[in-house]
């Protein structure tokens, strides 16, 4: 592996004993800088606290908005490194690389995205405080550079993945300013600002360092029966803790709730119109377990956007039956066209999960947010939702998910074309798929 | 294997790719119908919220139930999906079918839960107004069905599964409905409605649907050592959570506190009494992952019913002890004995893990509603946890009792003779245990 | 195996079939018991409620302290169930002991705990009142007690560990007595009480159980690809749910806020460091699933004791950072020199993971306190969180720390005595690290 390829500098010296070491320290003593400069705890969890409440109408502990967004942020805390983690751990010679690199990329990405977020927030003041419901926005953000690893999975190394995370998490935090703070588009559970920017930006990353021999690893690039059955563990914690994902940072009281169980009933009605095509789309109508470990979950996307909103729930039900359709086709015929046509190498089908369910979520939300009425809102409760009329909150929803797409895919091809100098430490292409490259194995042959 | 079965209708044709599309598709399309004809939020988890909470003493927004169960809804959901599914992993070669149709009956079966239950509490106003409530009770609905599987595991097709789940789901709302409503019984944690009838009826369908030659499929009647390990994936979840299942719709304040309690004492004493009988049973002493999976689990069963009631730590401890005693020998002499002698094929030993203990658990609710004194409870606390006086209160459990099993063996024996049909694609003998007939196999032959 | 040795007594007849059920169930007569004569429900878990809450200022039920705490307490119980007996599944041949005994001592060593450290406060009253505070007080008393394991893991019986449990939880409720009662020191996530005595426990008992035969079973001292993956999920769960650890008894509102966010960002930190060092103590860089699976959590373990103070952002990330190298360090250097030279063997790293973190976490917790500032925290903060004079309290978190060290080394030492009397049915040499000696096997040899 090593005989046609040993100066420094070729792109498949997979030797990274000084790179990732070097990449690591340096960055995380950044971090401690910058914390140092830049981060306190805001007042629900500083000690000030015990004065503070006395401020505001004697509020009782309770209220602290740990209470509120504590059991969410855990449940999302879950999905990012479990979830995503386990999600990944399907090839039958890269469970290490799926679950590790997520854990250390989300490790480094939540710490940048406390800085990057949190500098888009505190204009002015010039200190970033922080509170839950930071940790839950750093969580959302690392998604989204988790959804783009989906697409490069088994193909880099782990210098590039944090380049792609570093790089990935800037990007995030300036289009979600804009989607949120600027078009005031409203966006809950991410369907554009997490999903079609992470899916885009993913994609746009993979077809930039296409890889054209890459047939030679294809006989790695399947499952074992145990390793779908370790997908499975990553499929149904996002599947389950999916509802806190939406409501996470809904609004107290209602909004929450109604997040909750607007993503509850369109995962629900996911699973079934996704094994429908998945047996469907096979002789003897047998089940494809690629199916069932991920566009079971596109519900979950495409409800994002509207989860907060008074969708109904036969609405939830509905955006979830389209979702399962569309996201188990994709698995059929847009994964090989992609690769084929495009030049796009997906290997989670990140199309399928993340992109073309996230710009239905899109969608769904700029309908329904311009179809709000006094009559189902309530006047209160329609002017608490909408910063404005509904019908513009519709073009604005609209404009948001333009915002979104144009982001992923012009960072990505940004990004992509940084990462494709040989300087990473990438594998060669008959290397891909086998995590061997970047971990040691222990001596024992017997393992599968 | 189709060499003499050619022909549509014979029983043994498991190409179910026209029948199970056709369920799934038909079924969620009638789901969205009648969800938007019936649901809607109701006050807690609509935009009314806003308003409603000013009419009711200025209610926090921390004071929305939302706070109060969503906690819980979501351990219990973890129970349901990841519990249940991963429990039945165990079979050297069944793990697919285990994990996935699991998720698909839970999925399916949530949202008929929403729709029978909410019929059955919306006499009058003619719609049905969810909340997290709501979501906890269709979870435990489908609970019962997936006990019910587990006395089929292997040997049943995914369409005979959803039959089983739509029929398991109507029959659970009513029995529920007569036991809670009409007899007024108390079952908190569902020892009764959700244990022992899931239990009866899955035992019924599965004498119904008995299969003499099964023997040939014996060799696969197994598990391997990592089968086994991620049954304990299962095995804790459930046992972790059980506080939460048993708590999560006792009354607010010191019922949910209550529950929790019981239940974590009744579950530690369980596992130790497992554990000695398991080895008492044994040469040398070895311990059966069977009985570790399983029987470590029958304390949390047995206490649900009582669980709210002021057991007093020491008796939850008891309930504990017995039932980790009963239920692992259960394993070693009772299920031997109901294939022999009744015919029963129990694959997970349902009835070791959830018939036993639950009637366990229905006496149990019986004698301490019977005994409760003003003394113990207070009279505020007597007259807020019973409707009547305790002594007609332990009566009218041991009907509830009653009630549970009629229409569990009732049930089971209707739903087995219909599942009897030769049209639903259900496994030959020689395939049971093998989920091959249902999934898609990589090619790669390197697996176990 | 049993042919030199058919003799009762001999230690290496590893029949436990008399012992085990024998421990279990005397001992758990004893809890039923003592419960029975000592254990009441508290006035937030008893039907009393109804009229307490009506004393205190007409408190609402949503201010009842299981909802301060109930979903920190069902995170820390998956890390000590899941976390613990997960993480421990990493040995080839061992994933039944590890997951199963973790199991069987856990929940046993609840009860005593209950108990135990309910004795020592509730002197007077006579009886031991329990809430949800307590069920997490015996979760992490039986967490000390899981660390300990981690030294011996492979090499004891469950009857050894049964009796390491019961005067382990006797020893740390005594230790944490003196530490947080007598001393007046701070350990909110039990740097000191849990982590710095168990590992010190751990190890002095595998210090006097040294065997110095043991390489005869060192080929089983390894992994295979999918128990590393296995162990992934304890590692996962424990990292992710560690800052529910530490901030589960912190007083409420700003306490358990502000040790939840340093704990996150501590254990962020923890693993770019692990990463970084794993990766420059092998050829060609690549990673080490054992630095991967247990450095990573050493930040969670250090902040533990000043999680709750005014650490700061960045001291948090400054802790993990340390952390991460030193806990690497100690894998790649340390654990070898331990066996060479001072005799104790140490299978899953304890010294590394927790008892050099720990020790880290104690002197961090002592200068953090020593250096409170009225300025930092406000003067009604300060009086809150420091009984007494700043400088005053970091003398007594460094005396916390040192009896800490000294319980677990001299409750190790005399405890491990007792262990190496040959009638504990321990296995010999090469039997170790095979769970085969007291787990039935299924007859299939295909498995690994």
């Amino acid at each position: 592996m090593y005989g046609l390829c040993d100066s420094f500098g070729c792109s498949k010296n997979t030797n990274i004993r000084l790179k990732l070491p070097a990449v690591c320290f340096i960055w995380q003593i950044a971090m401690i800088i910058l914390f140092g400069i830049f981060v306190r705890y805001n007042e629900e969890s500083d000690t000030h606290w015990i004065e503070h409440k006395k401020t505001k109408r004697n509020l009782s502990d309770i209220e602290n908005d740990f209470y509120y967004r504590y059991p969410s942020f855990q449940d999302v805390h879950v999905m990012i490194f479990v979830g995503f983690g386990f999600l990944m751990t399907f090839l039958k010679r890269y469970s290490f690389g799926a679950v590790g690199f997520n854990f250390l990329i989300a490790a480094f990405g939540i710490q940048w995205a406390l800085l990057m977020q949190g500098w888009f927030h505190s204009f002015g003041t010039g200190k970033i405080l922080i509170a839950v419901e930071n940790l839950i926005n750093a969580d959302f953000c690392v998604g989204s550079c988790l959804i783009a690893y989906g697409a490069v999975l088994g193909k880099v190394s782990p210098v590039q993945l944090l380049v792609m995370t570093l790089c990935g998490v800037t990007l995030f935090a300036i289009d979600e300013f804009i989607i949120l703070n600027v078009i005031h588009a409203k966006d809950a559970g991410g369907s554009m600002s997490i999903h079609t920017f992470g899916a885009c930006y993913g994609l746009a990353i993979s077809w930039v360092l296409y890889r054209p021999d890459l047939n030679q690893s294809k006989r790695l690039l399947g499952s074992v029966y145990h390793s779908d059955v370790f997908a499975m563990i990553g499929t149904l914690f996002l599947w389950l803790f999916w509802p806190s994902f939406n409501s996470a940072i809904c609004s107290h009281g209602d909004g929450q709730h109604r997040a909750a169980i607007n993503t509850y009933l369109a995962l629900a009605s996911t699973v079934l119109t996704s094994v429908a095509i998945s047996s469907l789309s096979k002789d003897k109508g047998k089940l494809d377990m690629v199916h069932i470990q991920n566009s079971t979950l596109a519900g979950g996307v495409a409800v994002g956007t509207a989860a907060e909103f008074m969708l109904m729930p036969y609405g939830a039900l509905i955006v979830g039956f389209c979702c399962g359709i569309i996201s188990t086709l994709g698995y059929v015929y847009v994964t090989p066209f992609l690769e084929k046509n495009l030049k796009i190498q997906d290997t989670c089908g990140i199309n399928n999960l993340h992109c073309m369910p996230g710009i239905i979520g899109g969608i769904v939300g700029a309908i329904s947010a311009a179809g709000a009425t006094e009559y189902v809102y309530g006047s209160e409760g329609l002017a608490a939702m909408f910063p404005m009329v509904p019908r513009l909150q519709g073009g604005h929803q609209a404009a948001g998910l333009c915002v979104a797409i144009v982001f992923g895919i012009g960072g990505g091809i940004a990004v992509g074309t940084v990462l494709k100098l040989p300087i990473w430490g990438d594998p060669a292409d008959d290397n891909c798929f086998d995590d061997e490259v970047y971990w040691e194995r222990c001596c024992s042959s017997g393992h599968q």
